[in-house]
Parts: C-alpha cells; sequence; structure tokens
C-alpha cells in the first residue's frame, strides 16, 4: 500500500492512498483524514486503507491524478523523529578527515540523535538558508514509522512496528556542527527541517528487496541533474532498522507515528572509502563524504556545500526501474529573514 | 487563563479550562477538543477559550470538580520540546564535579537539546525504569509553549510568540549520560519522557512574577515529603524564554505548540555552589547537582539517585501562597518489560 498526504486540508494535510504506479490517488476522509490518525489506529484501519489501495490499482478510472508537486511529506509533522547512523562506514570517514578517531563500541551501539519534527519540508519544496556560509548539505536516508513501541522492545519484536518506509533528506548545515557539538548536548540549530519523500509505503510494496530489517536496493541522488550517488542501502547497514527501534525504545516507549531514520547510505568500496560517480563508483548521499574522500585523497575538499539555486533529487527505483516512493526534490534558496 | 487536558478522550485528552483556584474545570468541545487544536489556531480561539475561564472564575457552580490525578500533561504528547540550559550556574557546577572547563561561550550562546516528546508521563504518572542503576534523577523547570514562530525570530519578537506556561519534571537518566554524551549526538535514551504539571497558564495569570522573559518566584521541589529545593527561578537565569525562543528558531521556523525548556532552575549563592536546603539554603531541583556540590565539599557524591518508590513532587506558588500550575508529583517504579 501507498500512502500520501496532499497539503491541502490544514496542517496536517490530506490523507491519501496512492496507486502503485504514483499515478492516481484517492481521499480516504470516511476511514481517516490524517496519516497520524491512521497510524493512531493501524491495525483497525490499515485493512480499510488496503482495500482503497486494492480498487484503486484494479480500476484506472478510479481516484484523481496524482501530483507529487501537490503533497507534503506524509507526515506533514509528526511526534517523533530519530535519525540514527547506521552506515558506520559514513561516521568513520567523517571522522577520519577531521583526524578523530572512531571509538570502537560504534560497531556495536548505535549513534542517533533526537531530530525535529514540528514541520518537515514537503518533498518539493525549496530549502531555506539564510547564508551559504552555513554549509548546506543533503543526506540521502531511508526512515521507517512506527506503531506504538513498547519500552525495552527487542529488536526482534521490534520488527513488526514497523508499518511504513519513505525516503528522507535529512537537511544538514555543516558549518554549524562542528561548534554545535562542540557544545555535547548534539545536534539542534545545525539541523534543520527534513523532508521526506512524497509517498510512504507498506514494506511489502519492497518485494524481495525488503527482508524484514533492510532495503536492498539502490538510493539514488542526483545533484543538480547529475547522478551523485547510487549507493545500495542494503550493504555496509551495520544497524538494520529494528535494531535502531529497539534502541531508540530502550528507556521509553515511542508512540505510533514515530519516524527512525538510518542515516547517509553509504557503500565502502573494496573495503576503502568508496570512489566518486565521476571515477566509476557508486558515489555518495551526501556532499561532506564526497569533501572527506577528497580530504583523504588530495589534502581538501574541492566539491562546495550546496548554494542558492542547486537541486538535489533523491529517489529509489524497483527492479523494473518504477520510483517506489516518488522523489524529494528540493532547490536551495535564500531566507531573507522573517 | 489556565488550561489542562484531561487523560480520557484518547491520545489527546480533552481539553478543559481550569478555574484560577484549581477547583473545577470546563470542558470546550465546541471551540477545540484538545490543547494542540487550541494552539493550532490560538489567535481565534484564546479569546473563546477566555470567556470560558471568565465564566467559571465567576460562578462558583459551573463546571465540574478539577482532579490533576486524572489529568495527562497538557500537550500529553507534541510536536516539539526543546530544553535549554538557561541556569549556567548548574552547567558549570556539574562540570566542575566532573573536572572539565565549561568554554567562556556557555555564557552567550545557550545550551540547549532536541527532547522526545512523542508522549510525556501524566503529572502523577509513575515514571518506569527498568533498573535503578540508571541513575534516575529529576529536573524541576519551567517550560513556555509558543505559537507559529518563524525562522530567524528576534529575541524581542519571540517574547510575543510566547502563549502559555507549565512546569516541567525532565527525567533524566544520569548513568546513561557520560556514555551517551561521548558519543557526541547528545541526549536520546538518557533522557526519557517529561512530564508537566497538570495545568498551563496564560503569562498574565503569574502578574507582577512574569516580566516578558523570567519567572519572578521559587520553584518548589520535595523529595519523599521533605523540601529539597526552592531556588528563584527569576534569579541566575542567564538566557530568559525569548532567547531560548530565538535560539530554537534560528535556522527553521517553530510549529505552534512547541515547547521550550529553561533547564534546570539554580541559584548561586555569593557568587557559590548554593546550599542544600538541610544547611538553610535554597536547595536544588536536581540530584545532580546537590551530589555535585557534595562531591566539591566532601570529595565524593553521599546522596544517592532516585530509588523505586521514591516521590518527587514540584510546584510553584503565588505570593498568596495557592499553587498556580498544580503539582507534578511522581513517584519511580519498577519496570519490567514489555
Amino acid at each position: 500500500m501507498k500512502l500520501a498526504s496532499l497539503k491541502a486540508g490544514g496542517r496536517d494535510g490530506t490523507l491519501v492512498v496512492v496507486a502503485r504506479d504514483l499515478s492516481r490517488a484517492q481521499a480516504v476522509p470516511t476511514i481517516a483524514r490524517t496519516l497520524q490518525a491512521a497510524l493512531d489506529d493501524w491495525a483497525t484501519l490499515a485493512p480499510q486503507l488496503e482495500a482503497v489501495y486494492a480498487t484503486l490499482n484494479a480500476d484506472p478510472a478510479a481516484g484523481a491524478p496524482f501530483d507529487p508537486a501537490q503533497a507534503a511529506s506524509p507526515l506533514p509533522r509528526a511526534y517523533q523523529w530519530v535519525d540514527g547512523s547506521a552506515y558506520v562506514n559514513h561516521v568513520e570517514l567523517v571522522r577520519k578527515a577531521r583526524g578523530a578517531e572512531m571509538p570502537p563500541s560504534f560497531w556495536t551501539d548505535p549513534l542517533m540523535y533526537q531530530g525535529c519534527s514540528d514541520g518537515f519540508l514537503a518533498p518539493t519544496d525549496p530549502i531555506p538558508a539564510a547564508s551559504e556560509a552555513w554549509g548546506v548539505d543533503f543526506e540521502a536516508e531511508i526512515a521507517v514509522v512506527t506503531d506504538d513501541v513498547p519500552m525495552g522492545v527487542s529488536a526482534d519484536a521490534a520488527r513488526g512496528h514497523i508499518k511504513l518506509l519513505m525516503l528522507v533528506n535529512d537537511v544538514s548545515l555543516r558549518n554549524l556542527i562542528p561548534a554545535e557539538l562542540g557544545k555535547g548536548f548534539g545536534f539542534l540549530q545545525s539541523k534543520p527541517a527534513s523532508s521526506f519523500s512524497p509517498v510512504a509505503v507498506t514494506p511489502d510494496e519492497l518485494g524481495a528487496a525488503w527482508d524484514g530489517g533492510v532495503v536492498h536496493r539502490p538510493l539514488v541522488t542526483h545533484l543538480n541533474g547529475a547522478l551523485f550517488g547510487q549507493p545500495d542501502a542494503g550493504v555496509d547497514m551495520t544497524f538494520d532498522f529494528p535494531t535502531l527501534v529497539a534502541h531508540a525504545a530502550k528507556t521509553r516507549p515511542l508512540a505510533a507515528g514515530s519516524v527512525v531514520g538510518s542515516g547517509t547510505v553509504s557503500n565502502k568500496l573494496d573495503g576503502g572509502p568508496g570512489k566518486p560517480v565521476t571515477e566509476g563508483g557508486v558515489g555518495y548521499s551526501c556532499l561532506a563524504e564526497l569533501r572527506t574522500v577528497e580530504t583523504i585523497t588530495t589534502g581538501a575538499p574541492k566539491t562546495p556545500f550546496l548554494r542558492f539555486g542547486d537541486r538535489v533529487r533523491i529517489e529509489l527505483f524497483d527492479e523494473a526501474g518504477a520510483s517506489v516512493f516518488g522523489a524529494i526534490d528540493q532547490q536551495v534558496v535564500r531566507y531573507d529573514g522573517p
């Protein structure tokens, strides 16, 4: 099943069921007006939404055209967004570039931060920044949405609490990060609103590409129209999604609609830092990682962070080449203040 | 105006207007079913709620008895909870005890972390912990609730976006903090669900005790029935609430219903670390601070963290001795797993 939230209809938008090929959508006000409402009562409402989905796929005349530009993030605002760093390769690389050793525990104890969830950018909304000097970067990721997860859940039991998957652009302000992390309390100003793919999908939509813990497909990022990266999300993911959910729930329950991210998707190559697309590699899922590799290779980064007008597109395709989630497609714009 | 959310009525509870003396409450389903709904449309709905409040105060027969034990946190779940450390004295002390210098920038750049907001404990709910070895502690704080705050707001303009105030118990798992902060991404497992006072109040309810930025009243904490601390929230608050709101909104807007905390209220005494209540001082707002003072004074902490069965009560009184927000009153209990 595929679900989206149209911007129209208020702060939480309007829940629609989207056809598998993303061509059409159907509002479902008699079942649930918003995706959060559906998640709040998922066991009861999901089968009703699945019935609409079956009809929509079977009848090409059903529903109305689906325009991703009219879509908000599937959860336009959420009660929780936590983001792991499951591709530990990425963490090791970024630290290496600044000469910091990575503690061995990072391979067994997930890194995860509590992100802001009070308002996500829509998948085709601009990314506002007051200054290019902030070092605006994208991070292409995958995220899951849970129902109610009890405190202390095991990773095995967490698997059953994963109800939806989405793509993420975890917007990061690189030049604000060192000082902010140096204060010791994690990200706040350096991680502004993230955006998510137009469509959230139930795990079965991924077929064999979802093994219950990991998505085995390349995550494709384009920068200003050129391929930037297509690492396989199923490779080098040290902590799978159930492990990340269990980590988040160790000392407290997670409420329905909690969003748990993978961190930047990143693949090693022969144990090394991978290769840019321009050198025949699978590339990267953020500028910081390419800059890190440039630093390791040549002593200094040469690729700049995003500038006003730059455009990032993040998408994931099935084996037949069809877009599973629709595309995150955003342009960085200057913000002149309130 | 005073507002609360009764637990009955679903995940967001039922919004009620509460009489000034906390004796009675009135549901307002034709105005707003939940506090979040009221905050989503505050400019329109607040005057209607104020009218109910006036009637409730004028007519002793209006409304039904208000029982804080039936109250959820005013926002049972919220889209955002960020917590500052505005009483920099507290930060300096805690660092001193572990031999860490505090950077001078901490006096000019607020420390703030993104907390979990997907489910707050009710004001009289137990605090579940799987182990006393987690080092369970309370932190008595004050928080404000905003309407929609634009990105890049000035501290001056942020003042007008503060719509409600509440008390907070920012539950902290002290023994999980060093390792988690050591990973560099801030709190996650070490800051489980917080709880808030039964009642949220508009700033005017504080009269002269609210100067537009700071609450000038003692915040009173009892531990197992004995006075533990009563530092004045208006003393030694280095960053006032508008400054904290502006800090949170530097790189992104804050959605209506965002909760911004003060951090643990803490007073110096003659430039020093204050004194415990048992020695005639105003005491502290968390065990960690008392333990820090014990460490500085005697070389080691002697007060243990909370044990199963321990009870914490946090309250704030007006000059006439009336409780403004009702009491947070919670007992730590053993959690045996899902």
